[in-house]
């Protein structure tokens, strides 16, 4: 059954085309159909276009659905083309007539929009919740290790001392700043999309203020050619907050890859979280962290494929734009699965407290003893020069106490600050 | 003369190929690396690094230099290697070893992060007030043309009315998402790097809340190793929030470049704003519209180019970082001229006031009818049947008199809560 | 069961995170992982690393679990990491320790290249087929439609006349340069890598020649780190030669979008290949071709998302690269039916053979004025003014005769050539 | 001066804003305008359209223009929009007006498409010889330092044995895997599009087979349409020719900043090569090696900034085509200069040949035990448990003797068979 069939059989095949992997995805944003099918009754209820008897049958059969959406029970046969028509077929079947008149000032366009809405706003309340419990797991474990030395890098090249405290710490400070891009991305998706219709409005007088309060949404997108537009607007913001969080995983993940690595041997994890090889016997793979890091690099492509599904669309929906779900949706999950991979891997991180035991990172101190000379009058330029001759003749003898306490350095991380400015955001 | 000389000779093209054309993009960020030596000395003062007799003599040579840039008389030559280090030159020539004395607690690496905040937050401030102006006036336009009926297309085929007071507040309040963008960007480059050194901060127990104060920050980033990874974090935030208002200017000039085609003809300009061909006398070519939609287009690929030269590096600086100044600056200046030109070129929209009268879009009012039946109490999905049979008969007969009234449809725009909305979000 | 085992049991969620999909996409490359077995095994038994009666009952299992593959019989339970592993356990099973002993000199990670190389060939067979039926249909709409003449535009503009003849066998000669996209791939795949075990060979005096014999490759990748190196690589270069195909198509797709909008109108389709809509009953959508427009839109991002996960990784098999086959073999799915559903709908597109009735298009001929006032001796800039002057004093009376005579113009479509030009090239 | 100059003046900024840095870009491209040029004046008079007595002074005015250019005095004033205004306007005034005829039958599309195609054909054909300069210098390399091990990673673990002679070799023979996408390229480039006007050909009854033969193409791209949409195609093919070179160049650079850090220490190079710290004295960064990465990742995003530049553009010629030119011209040069500055660097490379004394690359010999142990005649799974257990224990001792053999290993690297490889592809 198809909502627009004309009474012409469709080919086979062109129906596996266009319908794709729909019904599975719907699915995941049933809850959110039947959800908005209640305010859109509602609204219609108090317009009067439905009747009361017609809202109460209709009410309860939609939250009998819900139930069965929640409880698992709800499935998406072949022969329906997504879940809108799955929805108002059970309607039909369990009202009659009436339930054909829930589709009344509406379009599947509008339908899809609010769900879509609805659910990205979930799923991003659900993101910030993993992405905090990593950064509060991030300051602990900075507390926990703050005064073990480990060599800070420039070029690749040994170059000053940094810390545990500091590495850790530093990631979580970076999330800070993904929390701003997945609330400027919960923003646009905070704007009732429905009553849009087809992206023209209609003639109804519907309310659109109230199922804006109804569904929780802080304002609504007054346009409705707007409205019609977010979509694929909407996909790219979250697109883009979800590449923001996965770069700094990635590139966290990288970090624990080489220092892993026995030229490193910065940090280690207990076997069950590495994995073996089927020829070297001796290996511990980092296979946890490779992925993390191959998947949240695989999802930094996301905002442009949804960018080439979408640019030069002249405006008005168009068909295209039903497989921007089929993009994001797998990429959420699989963003949410890096989180809780990521945070369950690091409570078990062991760190090396005898690094700079190694020779090799004398060279580590240089700087601060050209700031020695400095403190001592020498002027930087020459103080560096007097350094850098006792390098070039291998004369360079370190002292490993290293005393730095301006704001956000080794011996004063500001964690709590830190912390602070993450509940602000929150 | 180059900072890190060691007395070696170097090779002429390694030079060239090294610093590439990092003195010209240099000149545009000068003005804030004076800015930023300025606030770093008066806390060096603070500190008691520099004497009461040096500040003031440095404050002095740094607004002279100041004042050169701002009259266009700072020049970079090939004798050095970037602002920073001519800079150094100018105040060491001027002052002695005075002037050695401003790189004292600090490196290249903070002092870039720092030039670059500024220089961003900057940028973005004006990019929002550019924005302000087209919104303003495609606000303008819709109350101008409110009362003129367009079609509206699904699948560019006709459907349903809309109208040119729809069509230019829907982009209007589109911009309103962009901003969000614009704003999260901005958020993550108001927050000071100075004093983070190298990356890993130092041993002088300098006065970062001091220059964050003096240099208008709103926080810092407090952790030393996180305010170096901002460096390329901070240019694809704002890569993105670039990229979202291309993408709402690139769409609507794919609009207009197909509205300007006789087979649309809903708008026209006059013709300065339009070119000819070499060899059709007659063509009119919406040639400014087309540059926009491409330039906006291709910048749509700079988070994708500052994605691939930071992606994989392990945390630490590294040269490759320094090529997204390369990439990011020039694509600002872009989008700004497009924003212009685009707003100059809309003022002169003229919009065509008697498309309806054509009979092909006598279907765009068939949903109307659908609709007064079911007001008349038919089923929808009935009336759908009634009024679909009527069409394929070819008996379709429009009324054309569109009485749409509920919030954002073509009869209630709602022009100042749109308004509203800009305002408290700006 | 994993290879790897090494006595430590492994949390379940981890497995599923680095597992993923593995199995599923195996099933695909199964046969040509068999394949890749029964060639390494004769060649081991060349070695005399398997005994004569060793390599009978191997290649005769191998053989059976061939045609449980064909057969659609096979499948990689959940205790099985990949096709790999399962086939291994398999042999064991049926041949305790002689099965053991195919895994003798080589690795999972030449295997899985072996297999992946097999496979792209015989896909990017497949895909020239398809393209040259593709090819072969838009030539023969090219002659049965050359005399209808259609508008050309440039900047959507009215420009010149043209035709279908010339506009479907554009597509068609378009088409080839796909084609030497896709033979670079292919001699990319067309090198073995067996024998490369995990990347850097073995003590084993295995044959690579012999097993690129019997596998069937033009040559071999020497260089086992190459050989290695070549993951990601292959994919890439796939990739790019899939998105020289789909942005082909893309490209007619958009076209005839456009043209079947009611204001061009200048082809349709049977009722069985558009769609309608839930509330406008006289719409029929091209939405087969917005989702072959959206798809290979997307497809267009694969490039991107294989450069994401391989690039910065330095030499060296790296678990990340596991995802590459998750990203390409979707994608050569979707190509392929985006191949057949093009060619099927194209074959019953119906032209508007009345287009230049309309007066809009009587400007397509204002150059063929031009050109005869040249042709009558007028230097063409003068000829250009004087057409020009009629125009602006809406004077211009358009001669419908086309002319057209040189090598690919509406006159003479040179459709022999170009078939010659594509018969060269596959 | 502008071609389509009606009569209207122009405002000043769209003029800027619409021909933005043509003017310079087309200096690179000017030697194949006037060839072009020269080309079809010879075919015109063929034709009779340009009397003997034309052609004789339009040829030698185009050949004085083209020593111009080849000196360097050929200048595009701001007074001209392009290259081909500009040597139309020098052929009227130095012939009146015998120099307007050049433009007959013919357009500034064909003309940019034969200049960029005639360009993009010397480029490959110098950029394959960079290649070849590079593959040449990494064989020698190989051969010299064919002896020296050195370890091998698997997920950036110690694995196997590798050696130098490997690891350069393995570059050379991927680098033959990018000259197969360069001459993918330079097919598709090698096509003549001149005569396809504005790109829907003319009523001149041109011989497009004369200017074929004249240019030097292989063939033509007969069909008009085609070869008008080969704009973009042609640079999108070309975009990923340079970035599969640029993924090849960026891998190698990747490595070698890894293994110049102390923590590996597998090669160094000379003062010269490297670049030192302003604040680190002891630092020797690998800033070329950086910046070779770094331009090269940046490169592989042309194809994608190209792609959304045109997609979704329906056909026919349109201004945002013009923006391809900007973005492809500065990214052949760039490619260029990574090409020299490898080479150039990798000439001075120095390899150490201690590298497997560190006792932390024992391990590298897991392998080669168990290999022995089957060669012995145990099973492989067996083999693998007993070096499994030595290295649980921490008794594994390593025989450090690599006998390497079959095709593509350490102790046969198959040099001449992949320089004769190279060679058939050139």
């Amino acid at each position: 059954m198809k909502l627009w069939d004309k009474g012409f059989s469709t080919d086979e095949k062109i129906d596996m085309f266009t319908v794709g992997n729909d019904r599975q995805l719907d699915l995941i944003i049933a809850k959110y159909d039947v959800m908005g099918s209640i305010a859109h009754a509602k609204m219609l209820h108090k317009m009067q276009i439905l009747q009361d008897r017609e809202i109460t049958v209709i009410e309860a059969a939609l939250n009998s659905i819900l139930n069965n959406i929640k409880d698992g029970n709800f499935v998406i046969e072949d022969t329906f083309e997504d879940v809108h028509s799955k929805v108002e077929f059970m309607l039909t079947e369990m009202l009659g007539d009436t339930g054909k008149k829930i589709h009344t000032a509406r379009s599947r366009n509008d339908q899809v929009l609010v769900d879509l809405h609805l659910y990205f706003k979930d799923e991003i309340t659900e993101i910030k919740t993993l992405v905090k419990s990593f950064f509060d797991l991030l300051l602990s474990k900075a507390e926990e290790h703050k005064n073990v030395l480990m060599p800070g890098y420039t070029h690749l090249q040994v170059a000053m001392p940094s810390s545990f405290g500091l590495w850790f710490s530093a990631y979580a400070e970076s999330l800070i700043d993904d929390i701003y891009f997945l609330n400027a991305a919960y923003k646009i998706a905070d704007q009732n999309p429905l009553g849009s219709g087809a992206g023209y409005g209609s003639s109804f007088d519907i309310d659109r203020q109230m199922t804006t309060e109804l569904l929780g949404f802080k304002t609504l997108k007054y346009n409705v050619v707007a409205a019609q537009m977010s979509r694929g607007k909407t996909e790219k913001a979250l697109a883009s907050a979800l590449s923001a969080v996965a770069g700094t995983l990635s590139k966290f993940a990288m970090d624990i890859c080489l220092y892993m690595s026995q030229n490193f041997n910065f940090v280690s994890f207990p076997d069950e979280l590495t994995t073996g090889s089927s020829i070297m016997p001796h290996k511990k793979n980092p296979d946890v962290f490779e992925l993390i890091r191959g998947k949240c690099n695989a999802l930094q492509a996301l905002p442009y494929e949804l960018t080439l599904i979408s640019n030069n669309l002249p405006s008005g929906y168009q068909r295209d734009l039903q497989l921007l779900k089929e993009a994001i949706l797998p990429a959420i999950q699989t963003l949410k699965s890096c989180l809780e991979m990521m945070t369950f891997s690091i409570k078990n991180i062991r760190v090396n407290t005898e690094i700079l035991e190694d020779s090799k990172y004398n060279y580590l101190f240089t700087v601060e003893e050209v700031n020695k000379l400095v403190q001592d009058g020498v002027a930087f330029r020459d103080a560096y020069k007097i350094v850098g001759a006792t390098v070039e003749k291998g004369e360079f003898k370190p002292d490993k106490n290293v005393n730095h306490t301006h704001l956000g350095s080794i011996g004063n991380l500001c964690l709590e600050q830190i912390k602070e400015k993450m509940d602000k955001v929150l």
